[in-house]
């Protein structure tokens, strides 16, 4: 059998300063689940900052996105520098704060962000050989920076209208869904969800990465499995 | 109705050196869909060694495991030193070397380990009021290392040898049992299950604490619930 092999994008590890835990989990149970092989991705870069979980504060400590991202991942990581992009069938960013800080600036320049060049390059050449991208929660940023102006894509952050103004701004259309609900811009093969921008709970996480899941592996080819 | 309240004792923030993130966030994600409250806990104190998760080496740096553990409970998150008994109606341990470094010494002592006495005090007062406990991977060296002599309970860790020969050092009984097995000590109102201590994939270790969950929730009395 030829497993799809899609890459999961993480920015660290907690939803205050790098990836959310819950989605990125729960979005790696789903590529099991559906028969299809992760690989875990992230820049070898500093984190842009280090935030106490438990009070807020953010810290002076120095963190590599890398070596935290890899907590989730086990160990089992790709510096994104690295990745090949024509090994992968295509691609999930989960959201928290990381996506905002370590992917793309979006969490201090809103609108204006700038995207991690690395980022930019792999999404950028993702689209280019029409294999799908599928972003949580705030991440649907990153996509926004990347091809707002050129694609004009549909994307949800859920119904935040401060973050879907600015995902406007950037060229791309906001489309407000429920907790659970996928967007899916077939055209350009996005797909987007809220998670933890409007959902509650940890069931409706894994409601939304499956269905974000299943929408991506449906998006991609066949012929692009090696 | 009357949810159930369990309490979730994380141990940091990575498999290398703290809380198995995949154990802990399925744990939550089964416990939500069983219809319990999660009540995530861990101890204020600075954590046993801080390992890097891509080159496995250990850092100088110093982290605490209850920040770290508030990563994979949102910020939702309670001292252990402060939690009171009386309101959870049972208890589960993730695994990851944080239990075995942070909750007791088994990481280097092996079965001459000493037990966090917080952790120690909770698990004790708990077992009185006849509120089952569950330990996943490694962490039923905890419970061996607090009840082995006085209750010789039976428990797994898989079927790694060496582990199992400590265990059973410390007064337990070891059963080995498949990775998505688990099991239970109805006459301590134990539940433990090998997650990735023999488990491969994640779709296993949704399995092993789905398990888990549902037994333990089957040991909670009614007349305990709030």
């Amino acid at each position: 059998m030829n497993q799809k092999r899609i890459g999961v994008l993480l920015s660290g590890c907690g939803v205050k300063d790098g990836t959310e835990i819950h989605e990125a989990v729960l979005t790696l149970l789903a590529l099991d689940r559906a028969g299809a092989v992760s690989i875990c991705m992230a820049p070898d870069k500093e984190k842009a900052d280090v935030v106490d979980h438990v009070t807020d504060k953010t810290s002076h400590e120095k963190r590599n996105v890398l070596a935290e991202s890899a907590r989730i991942a086990r160990g089992n990581i790709s510096n994104l520098e690295q990745v090949d992009a024509n090994l992968l069938d295509g691609l999930i960013i989960p959201g928290g704060f990381g996506a905002a800080k370590n992917l793309c600036n979006f969490a201090t320049a809103g609108e204006k962000c700038v995207v991690d060049p690395n980022v930019a390059t792999l999404l950028r050449t993702l689209h280019e050989q029409n294999k799908p991208i599928a972003a949580l929660c705030i991440a649907p940023t990153v996509l926004a920076s990347v091809f707002g102006k050129d694609l004009h894509p549909t994307l949800t952050v859920g119904n935040d209208p401060d973050t879907a103004a600015k995902i406007e701004k950037m060229g791309a259309k906001h489309q407000p869904v429920e907790p659970t609900q996928v967007v899916i811009d077939t055209e350009n093969g996005f797909i987007t969800t809220p998670c933890y921008m409007t959902a509650e709970s940890i069931n409706e996480i894994a409601t939304g990465t499956e269905k974000a899941v299943t929408a991506l592996l449906s998006l991609t080819r066949v012929e692009a499995t090696v």
